[in-house]
Order: structure tokens, then C-alpha cells, then sequence
């Protein structure tokens, strides 16, 4: 039998509090595993208790039962991965029944340097921080690279660890929709241009899981990364239409040492790719300082238009918006962003510039 | 000067706790309510401080600014009410860290004993309990009766107090929408038959605003009533499928002394139509108990149109559907749902029956 999974906070004595786990047991069995979390310090070894369905005690004497399987191997930090939703949102309940606030930094995995600086964004203004991992299907189009997007769940967890994670939240890929499901999240204004034009779907894809994830992890805050610009500008709507109590943070796009945006996309490039990939950032930076003196969208834009022509890219978009409404401007100023998208062979990359 | 709303909890000495409500000041001075929430038999007088920028301390003495409005008139539940959802996070926040558990009864007001019971259930399964009123326009067609929908805010509360409600949230109309908002939750296989099919628009309304109220009043249960039935499955459903960590719960539907189901819409009618109303009821009711032996769904919904049209009324929709899809069943067997819609008059009344 394979039991629901669930959490059951056991809190038979006062200001001590325990996370518990349930494994899947056998029969009438549920095994749990039982950490103490008095303090970090004094960590006690764990324990293991047996429920047993009434009239069933003492039968079978709770050290017969199977041994756990080996305590994970845990640094410091004492990371926790999670898969079940409930065991998200009891393990937030409890952060916030203590007075802490909690960070969380939604991920599609494969991370890189980039995840990690939203991570560390992340712990600065939270006391606790959430990664999620989810490839998240619906968010692809059917000719997108849904199958072959980059995955390594072992690496992720080892740099989550080293960044100081508390939480890493590994969703099931079966458990996240309900093959009926039929609830959705969509925005309909700043999604219309941009990425949202070349990828119909993809935000209503994005909205969802990010306001599945919201109420999962409730967290107080939610790091996103400039690089998804329209996206981060679409979460920040949904935050504010739809009243999450969540305040969201931007966190400027780390770049590799020659100025490439990072991306978990970038492994799709060839070496000549890759040196072509550097066509986006450099037609950003020849955009020079904005200054006082509002000038015209259009030949900013051809000129970004060449230097991405010279690389061998091919154009998706190249606009000067408004960072609030993302509707292009017909004169620029400080604050404006300028966005690109191009194809460099097969692959897809993005970046942009707040100028 | 206005000043922006939102809640300060002042808690300078432990184990006391502080629900202040920031009013309108001038300019650089907000006025600070206190009411002193030690215990509900020990109330103290309120107290008002004044906040001054820093360096204009003493400029003024706190005594010499406007007195406070009186205190609004409290029965000895104390019940407060909160406009803004800032104030409604933060008292629903502090409850959580109490251990409390948060029921909700979303309404649209003008309430009648079918609200209160379901307050009453609200009350059995939670320790604290939040009404919203609020009138949504978004789930109202354009051809709708969004401006004459009655309304007795006054009454409302009155009869709040008496139920024993802890808080009603009672949102500013224009506070709810931003005038550009764009993001709604929709759900599109519920939806699409019985009310979603006479009124496009409205269950994305109803989604919209319910997501909404549950972000802001972070209920643990959530009360509906069984008569909008259609509403109490979309939103399970929504609760599914965006995973939303509050529990539903579906009360059953009060009638007055003659079988008519209790509704705010019920005012609108004349006294020969309030006889004709009756025969939605009498329609349900004629199918008595459905056995063991699975009758045929089609007799059965011509029994009731034909009552329907013996009472002058004219149907929107009968039917008998399975109570989780909504599809409508061709044997009926107990525990599917026979639903009717129809117009009195102008008036659209509905009412179901579960088998």
C-alpha cells in the first residue's frame, strides 16, 4: 500500500517542534521519520515511529519494522528536499509561525551561476530561502524544447547546498497537474508582445505555476531575474491583480566574463555559436549612456539591428520599451529598457538592458 | 496630505497585541488609532499617537491634534471591520502565528439566514472567522443587474455582529481593481454549461475575485453555499488546480418556510411571482428518492420542466449531472445533481437538488 503523502507535525511537548516525513510503508504501516529541529546544534538522532491502524499495537514491535533507508547526507545547512506540496507549505507555516520570512527562488533547474545570484538576493532579504526545480510543461510549445531543456537534479542539489538553500522543492512531474486540471492564470496585456507574441501559451503557462508555487511555498518574497524581463514585469502584475502578499525582487542578469547573458540554454550552443551568441550583449552596450537628451527609438534600434545581423543572428525582436506597460517608445529616456531576442542557429536567447 | 493605508502592529510590551488602524492625516502627521486588544472583558480606552518626521518632534503636542473619531459602537465580540487587504493579511498572519485556523465566507451582502448558516459553519470548523462583502462587477454580464443588486452595508454588519463574525472585510469599490489590471484566473470545462453558458464571463469574475479574497484573507476554510452549485465545484476545482492551501466546504442550502431557496434576489420579486418562484423547488422535489435502480435522467427532467411551466416560469436550463464534471447524466443514480435555472418574471432564479 502506498500511503498519501503528508506531514504530520507531532508536538507533544511544548517549544519543541518536529518536521516529520512519511515514507511509503507496507500494509497498515506508515513509517515516519522524525528529525528534531530544537536547534541546529543539538541536533538528536532520529527517530522512527510506527502507526499502526487501531487494534493493531504491539503486533509487531516498531523495531522490527523495516530500517529507514540512510539519513541523507546532509552539509551544515541542513538542507531539506522536499516533493509534496503540503510538505512545502507546512514546512512555510511553521518559518512563519516563528517569525521568519521566507525567501523563494522558482527554478527550471540545470542551474548556473545566475540561479545562485538570485539565491544569495534571496537570503539577503528572507531568513529562510526555497529553490523550486520543475521543468514546467506547460509553458512550452509543442515545437519548443520541452524534452531536451538541460537537466542535472544531482548537480542542482549540490549547488543549492552550497549556496546555503534551506528548502529545495523537487515537484513529482506527474504530481504538479491534475490530468483533468482545467484552472488557469493568464495575463493579458503584457503578454501580447515580445516573447509572448513568438511563444503563445508560455505566459499563461508561467502565470500558473508561478501562482501554484506562490500558494505552496507562501513565501514573503520571490526572486525573478532581469534576463526574463517580460516575465519578471507579467509576475509582478499577477502580484499585484491577483493581491499574492508576496513582494517581488529583480535581480540584474549575471554575465559569462565576455558579457553572455547566463542561460541554461546556452549548452545548446556550438563553439561558432557561441561567439555569435555575443552579438545580443554587445548590441545592448553600443547603446552607450542615455542622457538628458530623449532620443529617438528608431535609429537605436537599427543599430542594435546591425551589430545582430554582423554576428550571423537571426531577429525574433529588437525593441526600446516601457519597463511598466513593455509598449515600445518613440523617444528614449533613462529607465527604458532595451530587449532582444535572436536565433543563434536553433537556440533562442534573450537579453536586455535598463538603460 | 493622504497617507497610504496599511497596518502597524505596535508591540512595544510582550504578550499584548495591537490592532491600529492608520486614518487619514495632514501633512506630515498620520493619527494612529490603538485599541487595545488584551482581552476582550478588560478593553482598555483608546489611546491615539501622533507620528511626526523626524526633527518635528515636539513641534506639536500629541494631545493637540484632532480628537479621534468616536469608537465605533462594538458588541462583545468585538468584530472589526477592514477595508483595506493589507490589514486583512496582517490580521489573518497574526491569527496563523496565534495557532488560530482562518474560516472565510465570501458574500456579495444583502444577507439572509442562508449566509449566516454559512457562518455558522464557518464558526464550527474554524476558530476565527472573516466575512467579505463585496459587491464584484467583473462577474456581472453587461446586461446584468450589477447596479440595482441590493445592497445594506448598515444591516450587513448588524446582523455580522450578531452571527458572532470576527471580521468583515469590507473593500473600498475602487480599491479591488487597478484600472489597468489585466491578470484573471479562468476555468474552462466547468464552466462552459448551465450558468457559464447564459452568462460569458461571469465564473472568470467569480474565479478572479474568489483567488483574490483568498490571497488577501489566507483562510485555512473557505464556506460556499450548495445553491450555487455550479460556483462551489469551479472553485474546488480552482482550489485543485492552483493549489491553494484552503480547505472547502459546501453548506447545504436554506429555504424559507415554503421550500423557496433562500437568495439576495429574492427582493426583486413580485408577490405573484414569489408564488411562481416556488416551482423550482416543487420541480426538484418531485423526483423524490432516487433507489437503487437508476432511472432514466430524461422523464425525470421532463417532470420538473413541466412543473416549471405549470408555476409561469420559463427555463433557462434543467438537468441532472455528475456533481465532480457537471456533465449531465443519462442514468441517474444518488448523488448526481439536478440543477434548474430559471426566470421569474426578470428575475433569473436557480436552485438544485443533490439526489
Amino acid at each position: 500500500m502506498s500511503v498519501a503523502p503528508c506531514v504530520i507535525v507531532i508536538d507533544r511537548w511544548k517549544r519543541k517542534r518536529y518536521n516529520s516525513k512519511i515514507i511509503f510503508g507496507k500494509a497498515s504501516r506508515m513509517k515516519i521519520m522524525v528529525k528534531h529541529q530544537q536547534s541546529e546544534r543539538e541536533r538528536q538522532p532520529e527517530k522512527k515511529f510506527v502507526l499502526r491502524k487501531q487494534g493493531d499495537a504491539g503486533r509487531q514491535p516498531a523495531h522490527s519494522a523495516k530500517p529507514p533507508p540512510a539519513p541523507e547526507k546532509k552539509d551544515k545547512e541542513e538542507m531539506q528536499v522536499m516533493h509534496f506540496a503540503c510538505e512545502l507549505t507546512e514546512w512555510s507555516r511553521a518559518q512563519h509561525r516563528e517569525g521568519k520570512k521566507v525567501g523563494f527562488v522558482p527554478t527550471m533547474g540545470y542551474l548556473h551561476a545566475g540561479h545562485l545570484s538570485l539565491v544569495e538576493e534571496a537570503k539577503k532579504n528572507a531568513d529562510v530561502v526555497c529553490v523550486s526545480i520543475f521543468v514546467n510543461p506547460t509553458q512550452f510549445g509543442p515545437e519548443e524544447d520541452f524534452e531536451k531543456y538541460p537537466r542535472n537534479e544531482e548537480q542542482d542539489l549540490q549547488l543549492c547546498r552550497s549556496a546555503g538553500v534551506d528548502v529545495v522543492y523537487l515537484p513529482r512531474p506527474d504530481s504538479m497537474y491534475a490530468s483533468d486540471a482545467s484552472v488557469y492564470v493568464f495575463e493579458n496585456k503584457l503578454q501580447n508582445g515580445l516573447c509572448g507574441a513568438r511563444r503563445p501559451g508560455h505566459f499563461r503557462g508561467v502565470c500558473t505555476i508561478v501562482a501554484k508555487l506562490f500558494n505552496i511555498v507562501q513565501p514573503d518574497i520571490a526572486v525573478f531575474g532581469q534576463k526574463d524581463f517580460q516575465q519578471a514585469t507579467i509576475i509582478r502584475r499577477m502580484i499585484r491583480d491577483l493581491n499574492f502578499p508576496v513582494e517581488i525582487i529583480t535581480a540584474p542578469t549575471l554575465r559569462e566574463a565576455d558579457g553572455l547573458a547566463m542561460s541554461s540554454r546556452n549548452v545548446y550552443l556550438s563553439p561558432e555559436e557561441r561567439q555569435a551568441a555575443l552579438g545580443l550583449n554587445r548590441a545592448l552596450m553600443s547603446l552607450g549612456t542615455i542622457g538628458a537628451g530623449h532620443p529617438e527609438a528608431e535609429p537605436l534600434i537599427e543599430q542594435m539591428r546591425s551589430i545582430i545581423t554582423q554576428h550571423g543572428l537571426v531577429e525574433d525582436y529588437v525593441v526600446i520599451v516601457d519597463p511598466d506597460t513593455l509598449k515600445p517608445v518613440s523617444t528614449v529616456q533613462q529607465g527604458h529598457v532595451a530587449l532582444i531576442a535572436a536565433f543563434c542557429g536553433k537556440t533562442r536567447l534573450i537579453d536586455n538592458r535598463i538603460l
